[in-house]
């Protein structure tokens, strides 16, 4: 597997583009992602009860068919508790955006991130749709990515290439977030955009990232607060023209391997850009009697705000970690209880709890609490 | 009923003392409460699955009888993940204590606050125990207030007198706490003792304070983070020689209405001196299907960061409550949710969710997440 930083547009047929339609004073604040052949989709929404516009928007749009051509985002507004009115602007973005590509507009996928509960300026997002597919191009992936950026510090992106069968198959993708990130739930995660050229059946395509998301995305949290509108989506096109992939083939295992790699790169990046974050943490739970136990408790810790506050004063209090375990409602005994941990004065702490009550084990990623965090927050409008 | 700043000491036959026996270099570190006259026990601890060594001792305690005569507690140190050993050092602490006391040692209550996971100073309280007897008093129940402090900035205590037939009884109350603070649970909150001169029988004691703990203690969150230590106990001597209180009795609910305050006053106070707080929120969720639902509900947005930190920097980002209340777990619609919330300017912020789902409301406190909270918690050891 070669990995490419090439991004969103490096599998065949991908164009992009990334402007700034002025929801944001001067920072681009509006993406768009093409395929120039239909392709399947896969899709994944926030759980929580309240989802934006855009998010009821998408699932119409999948209802009806299985393809989509396009996905157009933009940042710096949520669209979210905008009432009925948030629901007709985000169907507006869909189908101008897919009148001036000549597609339907149930082959355009929408999404937003910003502020939640204000009107989204849909005359700015209107007027600049034209000049966004105009602008369409194979090297604008990195205006893409920055397009959907809000507190972000860094464009995250990543593409890789591997061989299925005689073809070369390639995988590109871009996300964004880096604060109300707890994608704790079986479908969601917060912004993430997949592309792909393979060709591969949409029952192989929902597997491999349901499979991917649960082990990377569902695996993170920078401040246990699940967003009202996460998502992610992947569209494969097909024109690598590799033999059409099925659960169970060969070429699926290559393809989600490839899929986890790129997903699993994205996720730690979302929590290198956490919001104030100085340190990026792993915690290891072994040991439990299942793995979502052992997920439960590792959260439990991940989530604990005197934990992350003990991370950025590189002070090793290990029994706020205990204290955590014990909290997290899963039926521990102080005998069974090992840890272990790094030095908590480096960049990379580790932290390793071995429950002892069973034979399961899981991973989760986050970072620590810092004066920035509570800076960014505080001001953020 | 009438409101007394006289604290624990203030009913009849109680004295107290605070000393500093060495855990901390000048600070009063280790106090006690006695009462004259045996006195009916009721107590609830936490229900963190790691339980402090003291919690053990005073469930053996409570198992042998229903009377307890004193409470000792030392601040500085948890005593909690610390073995077999932690557990023979709470039991000294008790005999000891006892033995100066000239009581059983089943007859005296242990708590410990303080970091998690040191060995216990032993030697430094078995030292101090005969002093901490000797100058026991009624005039010093601010001093055992202070010496159960850790980051604390002031005592917390109330005392009340009502009127029960044709005697006055009396109750008095301490408690500390300003981190590590979600009693979430049913039995369990922060250190808290409560002293009484009523006449009551252990029954009428139990239900009097299981229901103020759910109507106090478990409404408050200060950082979503339950300790291993949490304690709240109230001796009942009944020198005050009024006629036997029993469940039902009119005695019973002018008690009850009395310990309410006492306990709601208390838990008032740990949000008021909550670590690096500078507002006081109250947050209501009405229209619920169930009370428990509501507090689901409330708590969801009570912990969260991101709402702690907008109401820090003063900024009514009132999306961020929306997403809380959809990531609580409960079943709620964009569509029938209504919002009202105070001036995030002022120390005293109140926010008021309509569920419009069903009748049940429920109210919680807590307190905005500030530098000074990272600060305390990045630096305490």
């Amino acid at each position: 597997m070669k990995i490419s930083r090439a991004g969103i547009t490096f599998p065949l047929g991908f164009k992009a583009n990334g402007i700034n339609c002025g929801i944001k004073k001067k920072k681009l604040d509006l993406g768009l992602i093409y395929s120039e052949a239909p392709a399947r989709v896969s899709a994944f929404f926030t759980s929580n009860k309240i989802q934006a516009a855009p998010i009821k928007v998408c699932k119409e749009h999948l209802k009806k068919n299985n393809f989509a051509q396009a996905i157009i985002v933009n940042s710096g507004n949520a669209n979210c508790f905008t009432d009925d009115i948030g629901i007709k602007y985000a169907s507006w973005m869909a189908q101008l955006t897919a009148k001036n590509l000549g597609i339907k507009k149930e082959e355009v996928l929408v999404a937003s991130t910003g502020v939640i509960g204000n009107p989204l300026p849909i005359e700015k997002i209107k007027n600049a749709i034209p000049n966004l597919v105009k602008g369409l191009a194979k090297d604008k992936s990195y205006k893409a990515s920055c397009a959907i950026m809000t507190t972000d510090t860094f464009a995250k992106d990543i593409a890789v290439e591997f061989t299925c069968g005689a073809r070369k198959v390639k995988i590109g993708a871009m996300a964004k977030g880096v604060g109300m990130i707890y994608p704790k739930l079986k479908q969601a995660t917060m912004l993430c955009f997949v592309t792909t050229d393979a060709n591969i059946s949409v029952k192989a395509l929902n597997l491999a990232l349901t499979n991917s998301v649960d082990k990377t995305f569902n695996c993170i949290s920078v401040d246990g607060c699940t967003s009202t509108n996460d998502m992610i989506a992947i569209l494969a096109n097909g024109l690598s023209r590799n033999k059409l992939i099925n659960v169970g083939d060969k070429g699926f295992k290559q393809f989600a391997q490839a899929l986890d790699f790129v997903c699993f790169d994205l996720a730690k990046k979302i929590i290198l850009d956490a919001e104030g974050a100085t340190k990026f943490i792993k915690i290891n739970v072994k040991g439990a009697k299942t793995k979502s136990q052992a997920r439960q408790a590792a959260f439990s810790i991940a989530n604990s705000v005197l934990f992350k506050t003990a991370c950025f004063g590189q002070n090793p209090n290990w029994g706020r970690i205990v204290a955590a375990v014990g909290a997290a409602g899963v039926d521990v005994s102080e005998d069974d209880i090992e840890l272990k941990f790094s030095s908590f004065k480096q960049k990379y702490i580790e932290v390793t709890v071995n429950l002892n009550i069973g034979q399961y084990e899981s991973s989760v990623y986050t970072c620590d609490l810092s004066y920035e965090y509570v800076k960014i927050n505080a001001e953020y409008n």
